[in-house]
């Protein structure tokens, strides 16, 4: 079959590849459609970041080279043995997180992760084996293309879950990436009453304001803390750091009222200098976000399916695999206007 | 009458000094025994830091040279034509956080707050002045002396209640002077069933283990991180940060269980260098306090009045107040072993 395999930095190939044995307890999905990933990005850019390069991973018992692409859906075609949930012809997504599961889902994930797609083969290729556990079945209300974005999306429930959002709060969201943008649409549909987005480009702030923000700001242009206490006098009850830079970090404190949460969405590169006494002025919380359980990633695939979240826009290009380095990874590193790009495989809608 | 009278750094003057003319709203307080706290001893060594020295400060109107002290109690000697609670000869302890009182009490604080003994004329004299709303009756199980112990004592409070820890829970603590040991003691009277101490001074940790710490430890002897997962494997529901360094606030979290809580009580100096990938990786929250509530002061005379509060330990020395430059400040800041220094005014128990 083919696949698109990480075999370096900037050295994603389309290639034939052979999907590994399936296991008792896998099934086989023949993928439709798998959307690129940040992470994806960073892998090509700049990787092995995730990729594991000297050792078999722990939970994959994979090394590279490996097939990419953690967030796909398509149709069951093949089940193993021990296999009692799904059958053949089913339409679903994988949960591409792999933990150790010996906790409580609300801590397991801290024990220690792995990836479909990132510690082990993934979905850029038409067949990817995943843990029956990893399964989720996609209402018919969804299609296959839509089922490709349930895994960033379910990124964004968690964030929102993590806030302890509660309907009608006010919002500041600082960074429209792709994550960014998911936040402003599950936020949206938690029932945020008012959203302000923050970030560089005007561009990102026009999608954001179409996905469903309300107050739009260049962050290069105002001060975050005066921009949010003329819509919010008081400051918002919740900020999303999806930036990733100190600056972000300090301005997403500022602009959130006294005892309100600043949820950390992004993936710090680096540290950052701040000052503690930033929370003891303010009684802000400081939480983060990694990831979803199953359970909020079931609940993404029920409030997809409902129609509640509607993540699509989110959507700027459809490319066939064998273009996958120019128009995907190249694109995406250099078109400040792409947020999602999805990839087809077998194309099934 | 005789205070202990803030002129500039290193320059606190035991001196004859007039009280100011009663308000309406005011009592009149004979002290009897107050407390040197922490930031009095900042304002001697490197003040001011909250002293106004510029302009009149905004709640309080007055301005330096002005006398010190906020940790305090005394018998009422005079009453303002206003106050309708109290009557001369009650046993009182004074809050002295004077706030804007717009907010919710809970918020109340984010607004800004001056200190009676710090923005304005406070306890290290025979009489002083402070509004009824900040006067709280002293059971009768208490004596004057555990009255100058009630203020500090409602920091710990404070900081316990915004952990959010529950009956049962494990802690750590993160610097063993006054506060910290307050707060061990706090922990303690709100069911922790551990208490991991950390310091550098083993003196400090000996008093530590005394007033409740089941477990202590020299920092620069152990590995925190490693100490705490041999006696809690998953680390502790709650931290509190009582230091106020980078490496302290770096360890709080690394020992600290998935999704539990940190609580900042220290007032960082400094900017620190971290990053919050720190968070992101463990699921712990950061959290801060700072004073303490009307409600939380209450419930702090009450739980010392049933005797479930007991911070008398933390009593090293008490002197004259005469002698409080040398016995108090300076041995505050030579002596290690010094912990709360009480000083005598009027001196009745």
């Amino acid at each position: 079959m083919k696949a698109a395999v990480w075999h370096g930095v900037k050295d994603i190939r389309v290639e034939e590849a052979e999907l590994k044995a399936l296991k008792n307890n896998e099934v086989t999905v023949r993928v439709a459609w798998a959307g690129i990933c940040g992470s994806d990005l960073h892998e090509y850019q700049e990787g092995p970041v995730f990729v594991p390069v000297n050792a078999p991973d722990e939970l994959t018992g994979e090394i590279a080279p490996l097939t990419m692409g953690h967030e796909f859906a398509g149709v069951i075609e093949a089940v193993g043995k021990d296999v009692t949930k799904y059958k053949v012809g089913d339409r679903v997504v994988v949960n591409p997180t792999l933990t150790h599961g010996i906790k409580h889902e609300d801590v397991d994930i801290y024990d220690g992760f792995s990836f479909i797609g990132l510690h082990g083969d993934g979905g850029f290729a038409t067949f990817a084996n995943a843990p029956e556990a990893n399964i989720y079945k996609l209402p018919e209300t969804l299609s296959l293309q839509d089922g490709a974005l349930v895994e960033p999306t379910a990124v964004a429930v968690q964030a929102v879950k993590e806030a302890d959002m509660k309907f009608g709060d006010t919002v500041a969201v600082f960074g429209a990436g792709p994550i960014g943008l998911l936040t402003i649409i599950a936020a949206k549909a938690a029932g945020a009453s008012k959203i302000l987005v923050f970030d560089l480009s005007d561009y990102r702030l026009g999608k954001a304001k179409e996905l469903g923000a309300t107050h739009i700001f260049n962050s290069g242009q105002v001060n975050p803390s005066e921009a949010v206490r003329n819509e919010v006098p008081d400051g918002v009850d919740v900020t999303f750091e999806v930036a990733g830079v100190g600056p972000t970090f300090k301005s997403s404190i500022d602009v959130t009222k006294a005892r309100g949460t600043v949820v950390i969405v992004s993936i710090f590169a680096r540290p950052i200098e701040w000052n503690p006494m930033m929370l003891t002025n303010t009684g802000v919380k400081v939480t983060s976000t990694i990831a979803y359980s199953p359970t909020t990633f079931q609940q993404t695939v029920d409030l997809m399916g409902t129609g509640q979240l509607k993540p699509q826009g989110i959507v700027t290009s459809q490319i066939k695999l064998d273009n996958i380095v120019e128009g995907g990874f190249e694109a995406l590193t250099n078109d400040k206007t792409q947020a999602k790009i999805l990839v087809e495989l077998s194309g099934e809608m």
